[in-house]
């Protein structure tokens, strides 16, 4: 049998831009998969745009076991049990570290990628909506840090800051529950980013609309750059 | 609960280039996670390229169990049982259909993005190596066809006409093994694709090379591109 090559393909590398720092950027994933965990496709979109942008990533997600377990074919519920760091890890290629060891102090920007684990394993705004709870060891990093944080698809992301997430259809009925949380809702176009410069707060559509797997693309590649920017 | 918006996200856009028809590409993923299914970037990135491109994509999986579970955290197998087909969903967002019911006619090409899966899952490679035997519903696709067919890491990759992968190190015994089956083995840096005109068939090195997100990324567009050339 093949030997899972985890000394030499785990490793995100570390690059660093010519003249400059490279930017500290922790990645909190939320399972594997977005009616569970995170959105495949925004992670690796995030991690490719800050690959280009020469950043040091690091992963981090909850040793938890994740709210559910959804069949991705019929999109229902089953009677599995799966534990979000482990399946964040196949997002991660292996390299992903329990969110309870994440020190703010250590990084410049934080980006949480969309999906229903937002929603479900990070709070548990799923089913609890406007009287969410964050999970602990998440909560506690907006009130340590003044660092930019960029997150979106906030349909999943509940959060303190979360003045201005940016989406469209068809989530709309999210826009509305938010907006009972005190947000404001902004809307913008998949291929662009929001920057509420005050909260250090990026956020881009990504799936939160019908769009094309390049326009999401395209536009985490805007928040990623805003990110940076602020950071 | 959040309703799982399947009616509303899991269709890839269908788009037509100005004034060539669309190709159509049927995308063949093999579970859902590097060690034990598809490298989840590598079908990312592949996704985002076609789409770009303005291809019509359509994913197949089979409908069977995976060879094993494999814990991505410590790369060891668990007990798990999971859906080759289901676990694919993840990446598909729910729209993917059984290998079973592809048929070739329908497209202009086919694309098998990397990950362990290719050598566990579409066929034995990962225990029998060189005796090995390609997954029923796949093994008969290029027998069907003359179209061009894409795929990369080969070391995940037995087939019969896989006469040039492209690949790096950390995988030079997997090219050694693959010499065995009568094969050539070309270099290619990651950033490019290795085009066979011959035989209709393009590799890439992807994560087969110890390469930043953004390289592999890039040199997955060089395959798409050169694929949708042939197609």
């Amino acid at each position: 049998m093949l030997s899972t090559p985890t000394d030499t393909c785990t490793r995100l590398p570390t690059v660093r831009i010519q003249g400059t720092m490279a930017k500290r950027v922790a990645v909190i994933l939320s399972g594997c998969g977005v009616y569970d965990g995170t959105e495949i496709h925004e992670a690796s979109a995030v991690l490719v745009h800050l690959s280009r942008a020469g950043a040091k990533v690091q992963m981090f997600a909850p040793n938890a076991d994740q709210m559910h377990v959804v069949n991705h074919c019929d999109g229902k519920p089953t009677e599995e049990k799966r534990n979000i760091l482990q399946e964040s890890a196949r997002i991660a290629r292996g390299d992903v570290t329990d969110l309870a060891n994440l020190d703010v102090s250590a990084f410049d920007a934080l980006i949480i990628p969309g999906g229903f684990g937002v929603a479900k394993n990070l709070s548990d705004w799923a089913v609890k909506n406007k009287d969410c709870t964050i999970q602990p060891h998440l909560e506690r990093v907006p009130r340590l840090s003044t660092k930019p944080e960029s997150h979106w698809a906030c349909a999943a992301s509940p959060h303190p800051r979360c003045q201005n997430p940016a989406w469209l259809w068809p989530y709309a009925q999210t826009a509305g529950a938010v907006k009972e949380m005190g947000c404001k809702h902004v809307n913008t176009g998949v291929e662009k980013a929001h920057v509420d410069v005050k909260n250090k707060l990026v956020t881009t559509s990504a799936f939160m609309c019908n769009a094309p797997f390049h326009s999401v693309f395209d536009g985490i590649g805007v928040m990623v750059k805003e990110t940076l920017k602020l950071a």
